[in-house]
Order: C-alpha cells, then structure tokens, then sequence
C-alpha cells in the first residue's frame, strides 16, 4: 500500500483528490492536511510516500521543496510554475533521487490527446487547433491549447502557415509557433479541444471532452501509483504515460 | 416532361448540369449552348420551359434579363449579383409572371445546413461558425460562412457577444453581424461547415461536408422542377425547399 | 403576466421547473403542489393560466384530463401516454377550446434537432441515426433516437435499406422504419445523438449533446407562454416552434 | 538516392506509387513492371534497394519472397497475407538480414488513428469504434474497423462490456473481444472511423477520414526510406512510425 498524503484538502480540487485516493486499494490516505497545517512536520509525522498538492499556485514552489526535501514524492497540480523552478526542484529531486510530479491537467484524456497531437505532427505537419468553453472563461485561447501548440512544434517538420487573404480580420484565428489556434466561447459547452491535420487527401482528428473537474481524479490516482517508480521529478503527466 | 436547356454547357458546371438534367426522367434536355450561340435566338428555336445558366458571373445578369423577357424560367448559379440588380430582376419576372432562381448554392446540403442554421437561432441566439477548407482557398471567411451568418443574423433575437480577453490575437475569430467566424485551412479538406449552437446544459452542432462539386447536381434537377411552380424569381435554393 | 402552478414540485423536474418559472419575467409563479394536494381544488384556488405538470407517467393522463376541464392550459412532460390517451385529451381541449402542449423532451437543442432531421429527410432520404449514452442507460435505442426515426419516417421519401453483408452480426445496427440505429454506452458521456444525411457527395450531420436536465428548463419557460397563443392541444415541442 | 521498382505498376495503386516515388527527391525510380515481367530477372537486372509490390493478393506471398532472396527490400500492399505466410516472410528476411514491409494500410492518417487508439485504450479501456463508407462496400465492418479492434484488444485491460438491452436487435452493434463496432452506409461518404473513448467525466474521439485512395501515397513514400533502417520484415505501417 502506497502512503499518500492531500495538502490543500479543504480546497476542491483537494478534496475530490483525498476521496478519490481514499477509494482506490492501492493507495492509503494517510492525512488531509492545509495551509494552517505545518507542511514539513505533517510528513514527518505521517511518514506518507506521496504528497499531493493541491493549494495555490504561489505555495507550489516553497511547498514541493519542502516534500523532496522531506523525502516524500511530489504530486503537484498547478499550472503557475516558471521553467526556472521547475529545473531547480528538478535538481533537487535528482540530488535526493525521489521521484515526482509537476502538472497543469491531470486529465488523461486531455493529455493522452496532447500526447498524440505531438507524435501525429511528425507525420502530418499541417496542423489547426480548436477550442470551445463556457463564455464564462475570459481568456483566450485555453492553456491547453497553447501548451498543444508548443508540444506539436516541439516534434514536427516545419509547415509554412498559409493564411491567405482575411476578408474580415481574425478570420483565421490566432498563431503560437505557425500554428492556427481557434476559440469558441459558447454555453452549453464546459471544455473542449479538437486538433484537426490534414494530409494527402486524408484527415485526422483528436478530440476531447471534458464535463467535470473530476475528470482529473483518475490521472491523479495513476500518479501516485507511477511516481513510485520514477527517481526523477517530471513536468506533465504524459510521462507518466509511456 | 419540363424542357430545359443549359447555358455555359462547355464550362465544368454546365457540363456537369446538362449531364445531371439529361439523366433525370421528368427532364428533357433540348439544348446545349455557350457564350457563342446567341441567347435569345435559342430559347425562341428550342422554347425551353426553364434555362439552366451557368456561364460566368459578368455576363448573368444580362442573361438572366434575356431569359425571363425571352418568357422562359432562368435557373442562375452565381453568388455575383448586387442586390439592385436581383430586385430588378425579380420585378421583371413579376411583370412577366414568370418563376425564377438565382443561387449561389445548389448544394441540398449547404442549403438545408443553412435554412436550420436560421431557424435555431431564433431559439439559440448564441451561435459560431467554423469552415474548413483546402489551403488552395485563399480567402476567408468563406462564402457560405458569411451568407450563413446574414441568414442567422435575419432570424435571431440578438445576443451580445462576449469576446473576453484574447492573449493571442485573432483567437475569437473573425465576427459578422456579433457572429464569430472561424476559418482552418488545410490539405486533405475539401469543403467543410460547422455551426455550433450553445443553450442551457446543451449544444447543438449542424454540420456539412462536400467532397466534389457534382454535389451540386440534385439541387439543379430539384430546381428545374420548382421553378415550373413559381411565378416569382426567388434568391437561394431554400425558398424551393420549403 | 402569465399565472403558471406546477404540479410535482418536490420532484427533481418539477422543482427545477418551478425556479426556472419563477425566475422569468414575463411569467408569475402561482403555486407549487404534489401529490398529496388536489389538484382541481388548487386550479379552483389559485386559478393559474398554465399548469405544469411534471408526475409520474403513471398520473397523467388523469392529472391532464382535471386541468383541462378545470379550464387552465396543461404542460406535460412525460412520454408515458398511449396514442389513445392523446387522442381522447385533444378532443377534450378542443371541446373546452383550449391550448395544451404533452412533450416527451423539452430540450429546445434535441426537439430541433428532430424538426430539422425530418425536414432534411424530404431532400437526402438516406439517413442513419448514432446515439451515446452512459452505460447506467440500459434500454438501447434511446426513445429520442427511435422518435427521431418515426419523425423522418413519416417525412421522407422511402429510400431502400443496404444493410450489406454483416460479418459480425449486428455492425449495421438496429432498424426502425428501414432507418439504422447504432447505440454507444460509455463512461463520460451524457446524452448525444447524431443524425448522418448522405447524398451526392454530401453529407449533411445534425448533432446534439446534452450535458444535464436543466437543459429542459427553457424549453418548459417557452411552452408557458406559447400555449396562451393555441386553442388546441398539441404532442410535442416542435409544434411550438414553428 | 534510394532506388526503387514498383511491381504491379499497371495497376491503379501501383501506377500512383511509381508516380510518387518518381516525385520524391530522396527516391530514385529505376523500373516499372508488371506480371508479364520476370521478378528476380527485374531485381538482377535493375539492382533496385525497394520494391515495392501492388499486385494482386494471390501473387504476394511469393513476390515477397522472391524479393527478398533476391536481396531487394519488400514493401508490399495487401491485406491477404496468413500469420503462417507472414511468418515464413519475416524468418527469410531475418536470415537475410533484410528489411521489409508488409502493411493493408498505407494512410498515415489511418495508421496513426489505430496506433493511437491502441495505446489510449491502456489507460481507457471504455472503447467502441464506429465507421462510416459509402454503400457500395458490401461487408461490414471494415478490416480497418476490426484491425483497429484487434490492436486495442493486445492493448487493454480488458473491460467489461455492457450491452444493456437492446429494445431492437442490433442497436449495441457488432463485438469484437468485448468492444462494440458500428458501420455506417451513406452515398457522400468516402471512409471514416472514429474511435471513441470514455473515461470519468471525459471522452476522446480519434477520428480518420479518407477521400481518395491517393491518401496512400505518403506512406508508401516513407515505408521505402524507412525500410533501408530496418533488417527486419514487419507487418503493419506503424513499426515504422515509432
């Protein structure tokens, strides 16, 4: 039985993540802690082999220090984390050879997509993004989206952009890296993304759904389980998936 | 039996109409003509009951004007006329009693897409447009996107649209009468529309696709029969499918 | 103001109900009962000009009947009637002269989509329905999908069924009026139904997706004020939304 | 330069291969036969490193091997192949110590769509698969639908399947290992699959559409570079998209 301990419990990410973990067989909740609760004495005290962090983004970098250097593994979702700290505690975590997890979507669908969005690109460069949520999120386009753009132009042959003529600005769309990114804002809709390549007379397309934030709690559960096996501390559950 | 005869017959589409009418058990194709035979002369020779018109967008409104003086029914296919010039055209047919269309779609299923497209806005007033076609198209939006949005526009109840904040510009797309327009341009493509509907915990997405332009056929033969019904010269194939 | 009691407020849909009246402007609220009121001693009282009635399948036809003849104007959500039933209530609304609305499905998305997929249906006879659920659905096809077959039936121009050589049994589906039905069970999925039109090299997909019962609510608000305009009654939504 | 022979080059598949491979700049097209000519004679006389065979079914198993005693590399385009055979094949290249390609598939698109949904279904085991063609194909499901089935299948954690109760025999569709395939038969349609998956609260939708048997070609281009790496024959297109 794998030991894990929630921080940031009361919130609710938090606490669907302490449920979801209490009913999985393979994992032990330990202790639901938050931010009154002392971070470096609660591991010391429950002795968990994982902690999962769920408190603000701010905290995440002080806290996930503070677990590798209890000697825990770190599950961390956030998506506030500057590439400077993520090598820092990357190097951390090295020194200490404890494995971890830096996250900004636990969905596994989400990043089982952006996943093949990447490998698909090597074969298929021509490539546009589409997203659709609730008016309700003001910005555009999604994180999401843009971390698909960066992850497809990490891995493919460079496509020239053809944008042709725009007869009424914005037509198409906005660009990350030569790569059209479309946002629908619409009710109805909670959380949507279709990347669409075209090929020699062919196309294809990778599209996910998500209805509920609770759509993450799988991808948490799985990386309790897989970060046991790691030494190294990670950036984005698709490693988690190899 | 209705008798039609086509002008522009050495053109693609002509051709493809003429083939399409001849095929057809309640048609008769009595005639095949270009821009070099004379108009007029031919419908007083053959006395069609219906002129089929796909010659190039100069020269129909000229043509059309012949046809109807000529007391025969024009079937035009040109997205090229003023609005002046179909209104004049229109009284002409009317002081002649004489049935006529001029559309710049025969696509049954552009057509339907577009008339429901019109209709659910009056009960869904918050609605985007998506159009996808080869890179090979240079401009965007495309015709049909911008005519779906007029007809939506007539129909719905306005709905203010919320672009929020757009970290990448173009990103919420192009807009139309407060209708966003999203254009993706890729190979493998040929001709694609999808209009989104959000309401209350629901969406509803209508969507077209055309592979070739022979998808255009149906629509002529079911207009050559129409217009036998009509003594008013209509614009859009959507005032036959009532 | 349109004076609206709802009958089976305690239920999860009539309560939903009730606030979604309560909250429009342009209708009043009267009362809220259950079974344990009667009912024609409440329409006596509060004398409201539309009666909701969202009880057991089970208690409509009697609940409809008393509304009716108590003179306020019933609408029902149920799909539990017998053509019989409908019959022997429309003639009753005529009788007393007044206008009445029995709807399976008040979701404005689903109920259009049906209107449009029998509509097409006189154009592009060749049609095959795809719905998804979650897999706690056990009845397979789902009523939407078989009701949305009996509307195109009752439309179309017969079209021959090619159902083709299955190598396993049941790939092409079920049949209702030579119309295929395909019903997909997974996890993640509310309520989906997509109706696929095909013709010359065009196809023509309306889609809608439902991702909560509230989505009924606009569509019960919307009946409240259109069966103040009709002196009959009618079986299903789209009759309001002509 | 690569040099490349098309075997079957009379044919249409093997006429547009040789096509692009004469296109290709990395490729050099030394020769063009078809089944009046002498295989291993053309193999000793041209000195080709690929051939690549679009020949009939029935003539593949002993090209393929022919091809390969000869020293040449095989890319060979069927579906007819046994186990048994693709065996034999794949011993004799071992011996040889050549590379070789034997695929039913030569769309990227495809390919990518089956990898994909092979790997996702080791983290969402929720999966059907519905394909859409036009009705001149007589049989169904297709072999891309069951291969893609057969490679989920060597994939997952099995997962119960629930067929609920069909109220109209054939509504859950077709099974293969316990995962539901749906055909779809509508003129307009050229060849679809999507593959979809559930998972908690969220769906991934892998969706392929083909227009034209030239989508092809792309791949048959790739497979004759990639072959020169291997020293292996393997069987499927996505060996070579690792």
């Amino acid at each position: 039985m794998i030991k894990v301990m929630v921080n940031g419990a009361k919130g609710r990410m938090g606490a669907e993540a302490a449920n979801a973990i209490d009913k999985d067989p393979a994992l032990s909740l330990v202790a639901k802690i938050d931010r009154d609760d002392d971070l470096a004495a609660s591991i010391a005290h429950y002795q968990p082999d994982v902690v999962v962090d769920f408190t603000i983004a701010s905290a995440g970098f002080e806290n996930t220090q503070t677990i590798i250097e209890s000697g825990a593994r770190p599950v961390v979702g956030t998506s506030g984390f500057l590439q400077d700290q993520v090598a820092a505690l990357s190097q951390l975590a090295k020194t200490k050879s404890v494995g971890g997890l830096i996250a900004p979507n636990f969905s596994l669908g989400a990043v089982l997509m952006m996943k093949f969005a990447a490998d698909a690109a090597r074969f298929l460069p021509d490539v546009e993004i589409v997203e659709a949520h609730s008016p309700q999120k003001e910005e555009s386009p999604s994180g999401t989206a843009l971390r698909t753009a960066e992850l497809i132009n990490a891995n493919r042959i460079s496509a020239p952009l053809l944008r042709g003529k725009e007869l009424f600005e914005g037509a198409r769309g906005a660009e990350l890296h030569d790569i059209p990114l479309h946002s629908i804002r619409l009710p109805g809709v909670v959380a949507q993304q279709w990347v669409m390549f075209g090929g020699q007379s062919e196309t294809l397309k990778i599209e996910h759904n998500s209805q509920h934030r609770d759509s993450f709690m799988p991808g948490v559960v799985l990386a309790c389980k897989k970060v046991m096996e790691h030494n190294e501390l990670v950036y984005g559950l698709e490693h988690f998936l190899e």
